[in-house]
């Protein structure tokens, strides 16, 4: 169905005050799903929604975020089973405030999850003028190259690049199907494409909770795909979050931020006239303009907030409205 | 032919000694084309000095490497025009130095290139028990996503992971065929593979000459691998390196170097824990075990230092030795 953004944001709210998250963390929360949807990610927005109180409802009461080392140049946060959109944030934040004084540092968080969609971040590293990288690690759901059965996460890595305009945001999942993929075709009764997972047998499959159950979702891009995702396994693991560790926990998360200012001048508009020059390269099809990372996603944006409305399978609009409407 | 190990390693010393680096220098230059080779790089390896040779007859006397800007956590340096693998191996030196006193540094080189392998950097700081990540920028030989014409290097990326055993490192290149596989295919006069390449006009092509004269490579991965290219790009490009050098010039290098007790204790242990549960992965072929980034290199240098000799074509060993031959 279609329903209005600010419907849709309250309804989030709404459901995260339930778990004990108070009014600033909700927005946070609602703000993050929000920015998913209306970019394009679909799965991210209100579907995630139903998967956070899923796991919610669950879960024992999370614990405060406390730093567990800090220098002046890196920070190493305990999320206290924190959802990763408040973890995530705080972490960005910090790091951005250490940039000002120090020109590259970097930080981690473990026992979180659910970091969500890392241009979130990069959007707040970019805009201080800073150049930004996020890797994160999860739950056994995606094979190795060569492999049926899973050894990291859907894994998303990132780098932001400052622009005097719209910034440069490469963010990517490096597995063949994301998690919010899979939940969403479970929730939803859809099939996957072919070449997407092993069941666990290690067969391929095309049944998303076979995949998930026992089984595996393939990696991106071959063996060099593969290698990023390992890279970005072992970076979430430098949090001291576990290489296995249960379904929705535990999920590592990293971030540099560095003052570009300190290798040489001028390079946010340098960036920027890079992407300008990348936009005009001559086209393999002369009906579709070469693009930039972040391009697609910037004019998404644009065209859903001014329509103010969101589309939403009915299912998820009802299973949310049926909880914030359930006795507390 | 065959040749035996140590005369490949002297005849590049040679070579090398006509230009101006002394000693200590030709010996690096040497270790890194030989290091390329016997891990199965063969176009890094003699083939390359070839090409090596070539632009150094055309080039003007390099200058000095200069530190153009430094602090605890930073170093920006000028390469004098110096080769790469001087210019990058002083870097990573000097990260790892610097990393004994603050967990999380970056530095930055331009005006150097040919910066070689990167898990040739990264074998040095992981040895020193760090983590680290390597970019470089180059000349405009590869096409973005959906284009046509170059916008950016070969631009490999890497990432390098201590253990108690032997690192991770994951090192690729991000176009669908290396500069040095060109050049060696123009040497010895073979064509490329379908789908590697545009011509001059935009149109796909086989002609590796074409692809380098005026045409470009075809990038990596689709859009994804695209974005993750421009984004090594970028990181070039803050060393201050320009956006489209001429031909082997210019090629910004990029590395951070962290040590992982800031954020989590063991790592290394924990990291070479998943290495051995990765390689454990039931594999789809049976005769097929999976493999961590790094393993099959390792083997690969085993076995030819053994056998003490390698292949290379003719007609690069005769290039070099008519070289080293004629009058100063």
């Amino acid at each position: 169905m279609k329903i209005d953004i600010k419907d849709a944001h309250e309804l989030v709210r709404q459901a995260m005050s339930r778990f004990g998250y108070d009014d600033e963390q909700q927005t946070i929360i609602a703000d993050h799903l929000i920015d998913c949807t209306v970019r394009g990610f679909d799965v991210g927005g209100l579907p995630r929604a139903a998967t956070l109180v899923e796991r919610l409802r669950r879960s024992e009461p999370f614990g405060p975020i406390v730093v567990e080392q800090e220098t002046a140049s890196s920070i190493a946060l305990d999320g206290g089973d924190q959802l990763g959109y408040i973890v995530a944030k705080q972490l960005t934040e910090t790091l951005i405030e250490k940039a000002r004084h120090v020109p590259v540092v970097a930080g981690t968080a473990r026992r979180t999850w659910c970091t969500g969609m890392f241009t979130y971040y990069l959007e707040m590293v970019t805009a201080a003028g800073l150049v930004g990288f996020v890797a994160s690690s999860g739950g056994p759901t995606v094979a190795p190259h060569g492999g049926a059965e899973g050894r990291f996460g859907t894994n998303p890595v990132a780098w932001g690049f400052p622009t005097p305009g719209q910034p440069i945001i490469w963010d990517i999942g490096t597995s063949a199907a994301m998690l919010a993929d899979l939940s969403f075709a479970i929730k939803t009764g859809q099939e996957l494409e072919p070449g997407l997972a092993f069941g666990p047998d290690g067969a391929p499959t095309t049944d998303p909770a076979a995949a998930l159950d026992g089984g595996a979702i393939a990696p991106w891009g071959g063996h060099k795909g593969s290698g990023l995702a390992i890279s970005a396994q072992l970076l979430g693991m430098m949090s001291g979050a576990e290489a296995d560790p249960p379904w929705l926990t535990d999920m590592g998360f990293f971030m540099v931020v560095m003052d570009p200012n300190a290798f040489s001048a001028d390079f946010s508009q340098r960036a920027g006239d890079y992407g300008d020059w990348v936009r005009a390269t001559k086209p393999v099809d002369p009906q579709s303009p070469v693009r930039m990372p972040f391009d697609r996603s910037v004019v998404a944006r644009d065209a859903t907030l001014a329509a103010g409305e969101i589309e939403v399978a009915d299912e998820i609009v009802d299973l949310l409205r049926d909880f914030v409407g359930s006795p507390a």
